[in-house]
């Protein structure tokens, strides 16, 4: 597909008749040549100019930001745009020809289904039921409980132990909308990338990015029933306790503590050792580690204060 | 099973020594000839006077209410005698003799469970681990991630993309109680309807209806880890975020967004065009499109208000 | 593995060379000759006088309180030591000889797998991509819906039924914590008990116990999504509505009822025909039962009172 054929399939306008070969989508930071990239919020206006993307889609206004050498192409609904376009650069649920490889002492179980493409360490279990999709990497003394599903070019490190029923790498939950309500599916192509030591419960859900990676960092360990969505960076050695929720884009600092039923909004930013009481409700990035508690949440002393207040008015 | 049988399984007295046929259970309103339904909820009185059911299981009080045609069987617990009946017409797991029919261009996983009776459409891929139960119809391009389960009857439209471990058409969570405290299982015996171009994230699920149809209507997209109760219909391009739950009955219009960890109760209708903040609770129906939060649940306005307060309380 | 070798281990000091084999590790209290113990909570200390353990992991303060046949194990961070030490005596996933037996009219779907020394009983229905791992046990008329998962040593009575996706008997989420900040999983050896008439619904997590059991009583109707911790008791009758989750070693007496969302802390207890309303959050013991709701959770009128108050300070 050419920028040419993205124009005539978005039914866009484009600066320049462009016959080189587009590979992919990306962001304007990591856009490569090749690949096309989008201005959907103003915020990343500043990377237009830097961007090695060989097209950008973004509004008219906006075109002269490009350097010369990148194809504008023009649209008032350059997510929208990104979305339909998506479709065509999706990667295909099967698609290496190379055998899977199973290292050394490792047990497959008969109604495992493993992908071309895999690699399996050593001394791993994959129990039955497992899923495990194109391309995915797998390290040493990993094991993965019956009915996990992994999907493609996700990568789990070393004595990594995931709990049955759970699913690392499914599509995040993005769309854009159109004016008359409909919601575009905008195909995710990232991957999750699940470091060594970290354990995860039964029946939890890891989105795969966007673009890029979600990210579980070394020593973490995730309860059962938790969502993680696309894009999250898990620091180091976290705890997430049962049934609490991370919306997309959003980076706990290491050792931060999610209580049960706790979640965060999307792409904020929590500071290292913060302790989230259960139940609490984030909204704004944490600058600064401590207990917090609540929705709205705040200081976790204060939260003793409004509820001992609030016990107050009703005497 | 005749009523008389009916009736002598549920040790209750019949207005009628009757030996006609029952087929099934239904409501007031549903129910056809040879169908039994129950009057266990005074509001639904006024549908006994045209009910096409053969037989009702009623209270005593209200059963010169039928028409001369209708057998009244007589009891002060219609719901748990019911329920009692229910499992005579639960549907068994596997019925239909008809082997499944895979259409042209689909991919059927060697590890997939296909029942008898079920119909695939073209440019499916039904991958590892999924069940699909007997006479389940589904259309065309349809993607079944695996480990996904689709209890019998169930309809899935043209287009529909199912994340792994998601479950649709389980049993309903619907109990009738003892007067010593054990709960008597309704067997479930409706369905789930999915419409077209909806897309369901990982590990959700849709229980099926008691009578008639779960329903989701064209275009919706919910993501991970959600509860959609019996007899919900969620109406055309709504959004679920991850960790929300409808319980059962609840309607939601068009266009309706529940943020992340909201929910509904039951019976509830909400107005299309709502849209319901993260961990917001709605507890009565919703007349009026909006933003709405909290818990109880008011205009988001008014609970930025209310936060404003408390927050000065604690000054 | 003696007790000296798990001093050497472990690295710490044994107050007797002793070559006495270990077989296990339990709780003070529940230990039998040949296992080895540990005091980590001074709540516990009135057991070490009584205790059979062979050997108990304690503070060098403690030791005196030891029988004299008991060998003292000196730590001051017992709890992490007992994690160090449970990788070893961690059950294997696969260990009897025994081929499984399925008793008459029981059906067992091909891609099913049952472990060894696993019983089922008569008229079950195992449907595809379930799981029971070794040593299960399993009455008779039992439902397995597909794919799900019965880690080793659970126990399921007769005419239980388990919707799709649930996973019974998952680690418990248990890890002591170093002073670096990593934390060291305590191999969960317990199992789950699960009584005669419980329904399960779809995609609920019940964690196995770290010692003992978590045990479901009968009648108990448990709907979706639900998280059951390690060590949790529920009573006869109990209704646990979708998303609410126990955590670890709380019980309900019979006939709670916890409405959807709603959520209790570890190591409480809940007195028998106590009603959670939905989105509840007990953070404390119940003694009396009751209609309670909120969180922090008070009687349901006196939150109803409160909520007036609000509303109040609003105009």
């Amino acid at each position: 597909m050419t920028v040419s054929d993205v124009a005539q399939l978005l039914q866009i306008e484009c600066s320049d008749s462009n016959e080189s070969t587009i590979s992919g989508i990306n962001t304007l930071r990591d856009a490569a040549k090749g690949e096309i990239s989008f201005l959907s919020d103003s915020k990343y206006e500043k990377e237009l100019s830097s961007t090695k993307a060989s097209a950008v889609i973004l509004p008219a206004s906006k075109s002269h930001l490009l350097p010369d050498n990148v194809v504008a192409l023009i649209s008032e609904e350059p997510y929208l745009m990104v979305a339909k376009l998506s479709k065509s650069f999706a990667k295909p649920i099967q698609s290496s020809d190379i055998k899977p490889i199973i290292g050394e002492n490792s047990t497959v179980f008969p109604t495992a289904h493993i992908e071309n493409g895999v690699k399996v360490g050593s001394g791993c279990t994959v129990m039955s039921g497992v899923y495990i999709g194109a391309d995915v990497l797998i390290g040493d003394n990993v094991t993965l409980y019956p009915n996990v599903s992994i999907y493609r070019d996700c990568v789990i490190g070393n004595n990594v132990i995931i709990h049955s029923g759970s699913v690392v790498g499914s599509d995040g939950f993005g769309y854009a909308h159109t004016k008359s309500g409909e919601h575009i599916k905008l195909y995710q192509n990232g991957n999750v990338i699940i470091e060594e030591d970290v354990e995860i419960g039964a029946n939890t859900t890891i989105d795969c990015a966007v673009f890029g990676s979600t990210w579980i960092k070394k020593g973490s360990k995730i309860d059962n029933l938790i969502q993680i969505g696309h894009n999250c960076i898990v620091g180091e050695h976290c705890i997430l306790v049962s049934q609490s929720g991370l919306a997309g884009s959003t980076t706990l600092g290491r050792n931060v503590v999610m209580g049960g039923q706790s979640a965060t909004a999307g792409h904020l930013s929590i500071a290292p050792f913060t302790t989230l009481a259960a139940r609490s409700g984030v909204t704004k990035s944490i600058t600064k580690g401590g207990v917090y508690s609540g929705f709205p949440l705040m200081e976790h002393k204060l939260w003793l204060k409004l509820q001992a207040k609030l016990a107050k008015i009703l005497q």
